[in-house]
């Protein structure tokens, strides 16, 4: 049953229902500054997940936090030039400190690579120094001119940018693509959305990178969503930042960087790869409650019996360690509260009526898959495996529809079709060559989205667009 | 002995002497943008366990974190009028985005109040929607004119900031004093730093605030810093931003609202106090390292038996939950590295050399008492109640020297010099009256600092500055 508060169904305006999905689960809310959304406790304790997931992943690896100024004056902005050339046009600029006009101009980060290098060329003067594995958890401000999207692309983003330094081409390299591969663990098995993971193409690649790895979701209208980014940046940044080391056979050396980074974007993606026409469907990992409890009251004095019973369930399932709520307050009716907890996507619902106090039951109805069972009081302790049963089919699920989505194409006039029309994601043979994406580009209004890492057979000899020689196989799709 | 790495004592000159440690010790370092620190991983740690202690106190009582826009609408920050008198000399301005001159200009945060208000007016209609309790772990920028200083006054800050409603004055009200509470107890029980806690002067007080509480530190140059605050709002700002709900009477009412913010001045507030001449102290709840494990090497064939040792070592306090360290790289002496850990204020250093490694002993030393001793192996299932021990005597000695920083003062002439010298902080009865606070400003340079909640007996039946009827007791100082 599609919820009253969503006025838009997925399968007919994905970008619509987005929106009331987003809002009426009071998961974000739209600012007074346009591009700036508010993100309200039921949105932002999901991105608190992610940061639980991440950040010990990244420290396993021996990376430790740490925190950089806001803004950045604009000659130290300049100082790498095809970066710059990227970022300039999207710079929001503080001019004024209180009533007087500042001497400089000063940028908010839209990302902190000349920031944060400024500072490396002055802590790295050894080899022993190395590596510098640093990450910061924060916000930045990128002054899109397109339109902005709830989550996937606003003026300012919450996210985390990783920026480490290395002796070694081959040391970096490795810690870009490991990095890639964290990124990957956490949309799949913490969000349960399935993704396609390789490195962008020279047009797609990070404005002073060398190469680009990506992580990417598949979304229900065929349009692609990057979910992460982590860049090889070589020497470009340390030959413009003086990022110099003397090495083990005391000579000077330019180091090797890599800077990554994953924002509540991700989220965006898992509203849209999950959810339906009900609303929100939340893997159990990141849900914030994982079980809500809904005691069906008839103003009779057996109501006291249930909510007696409830109140057990919550206290043995909060003894399990699930994230539970109870919701018992008599001010909303049961089927009110129904659709609510469906809209929210909580995982799992417990409902308790008179016959369940009675007979020492409690009835279960899965959101994902609208299952519903009754199950005898001492099975609640087979309610974390359930849950983590959830988790599984939900990546199952959404994995087969990807799987779907993809399509194998060799000739020229159908590829044009299908990557313009959106009607599939194309995986085709292609020679590599940005002029040939450009030419891509103004025929469909789409870009390569990836390219595998991994040795593939390739699917055709020639390039599936320009016919020239084909180097590699990648995918093509629309994207937000 | 004095570490070579810092220029100035902190007997002679606090404020030079705490530059060279912050420095030195890699906690924090200048940006290329002035008053603009750079949080380096051994400072921004410290604050991570902050966080880790604050935020599921904070979530005890109800608050949920949230996350709100960077930057404020001129309209919107400007209808308090109280509050925007207060901010409006030190705001930072956003007038461009790209190469765009915006319509209206931004401020970056220096407070979320307004912005947050204005979602509240929004979504609060009814009693069923109150309390409402969020809290922000975000940074905020105050374009401070003075003299800016390290973690205690830059122009950009990282912070919390809790926003709280509610349908009754007394129900604010006890939720501004727990949290001052709170406050309290992470400067004691975690940071080891004994406060003074008490209500603001009107004069004091937050801009727009009915009652500021306060927490406040007293430093060896008998200056005292704040380290948070904690405002009851009263309807100052519901009244602004129109933010009613229908009570159960069915009738419409201005809710009452509070605001909290602790910032990483507190980490500043603790080096100050417990910094000695050598470098950093840490207390070893806040400490990134709670033990350090320097092998003696002497380039023999025993090295190999002290290594295996100290690894036995580390092991057993890694099993017992201690953060520790393992520091045997060749390329630095022991003495080059117990002068590094003195100075990073390493609470408990571990020695091993030749003898302990046959003896099977280790040698330990305290970083704050500089006590040394010799222990068998099997003691060093003690070390984590010997750090619980120093992190109680930190405070204890902590409190005793803030209690000697106090004295009582009856008469005006021995107060005004005492206040104006920074001799002692000073204890007295006051008339509690703006008029007066003026012009003891005028005649020593300082304000009052706090004014304690409970009821004390008064030190004397008049003011001691202007000899009116004294009305409460204060504490009057200069303040960081």
């Amino acid at each position: 049953m599609a919820s009253e508060k969503l006025k838009h169904r997925k399968s007919e305006n994905l970008i619509e229902w987005y929106n009331d999905v987003l809002l009426a689960s009071e998961m974000v809310d739209f600012s007074e500054v346009k591009g700036f959304a508010v993100y309200r406790p039921y949105g932002y304790s999901m991105w608190e997940q992610v940061q639980r997931f991440l950040d010990p992943r990244f420290k396993c690896i021996g990376v430790k936090n740490t925190y950089f100024p806001l803004l950045i004056p604009e000659k130290i902005l300049n100082k790498e030039k095809k970066h710059i050339a990227g970022f300039t046009p999207e710079v929001a600029w503080v001019t004024k400190g209180g009533d007087r006009d500042l001497d400089e101009k000063l940028a908010i980060r839209p990302t902190s690579e000349t920031i944060m290098y400024d500072s490396y060329s002055r802590w790295i003067k050894s080899y022993r120094d190395l590596p510098l594995l640093l990450n910061q958890w924060n916000t930045m401000v990128r002054w899109e001119t397109k339109e902005t999207r709830l989550l996937l692309r606003g003026r300012e983003n919450l996210w985390q940018e990783g920026h480490c330094v290395f002796a070694s081409e081959q040391q970096a390299d490795g810690n870009a693509i490991e990095v890639m591969n964290i990124y990957k663990d956490l949309m799949q098995d913490v969000l349960a959305v399935p993704v396609l993971v390789g490195r962008k193409s020279d047009m797609e690649k990070f404005a002073g990178a060398e190469r680009t790895y990506t992580v990417e979701a598949v979304l229900s209208n065929n349009f692609t969503s990057q979910a992460a980014t982590s860049h090889y940046l070589g020497q470009n940044f340390s030959n413009a930042f003086e990022i110099k080391f003397i090495d083990d056979k005391n000579e000077w050396r330019y180091a090797y960087q890599t800077s990554w980074g994953m924002s509540m974007r991700s989220i965006g993606i898992l509203v849209l790869v999950h959810g339906d026409e009900t609303g929100l469907v939340l893997p159990p990992i990141v849900a914030p409650t994982q079980v809500v409890i809904v005691p069906i009251l008839k103003g009779e004095k057996e109501d006291e019996k249930v909510l007696e019973h409830c109140k057990k369930i919550e206290k043995r399932l909060d003894a399990l360690g699930v994230r539970t709520l109870l919701d018992a307050r008599d001010t909303y009716s049961a089927g009110w509260k129904f659709n609510e907890y469906d809209l929210k996507g909580i995982p799992l619902r417990i409902d308790v009526g008179r016959r369940e106090a009675l007979e020492d039951t409690f009835s279960v109805k899965i959101r994902f898959s609208g299952e519903k069972k009754s199950l005898k009081m001492d099975s609640i302790d087979t309610i974390p495996a359930e849950l983590g049963k959830i988790q599984k089919e939900m990546l199952e699920k959404a994995l087969v529809d990807m799987r779907s989505r993809i399509k194998t194409e060799k000739d020229r006039v159908r590829f044009v079709a299908a990557v313009k029309d959106s009607s599939v994601v194309v995986k085709a043979a292609w020679c590599d060559r940005m002029e040939c994406e450009e030419k891509i580009k103004d025929a469909t209004g789409a870009t390569s989205r990836l390219i595998p890492l991994e040795k593939e057979e390739l699917i055709d000899k020639k390039c599936v667009f320009c016919g020239e020689s084909a180097k590699v196989n990648a995918y093509f799709a629309k994207s937000y």
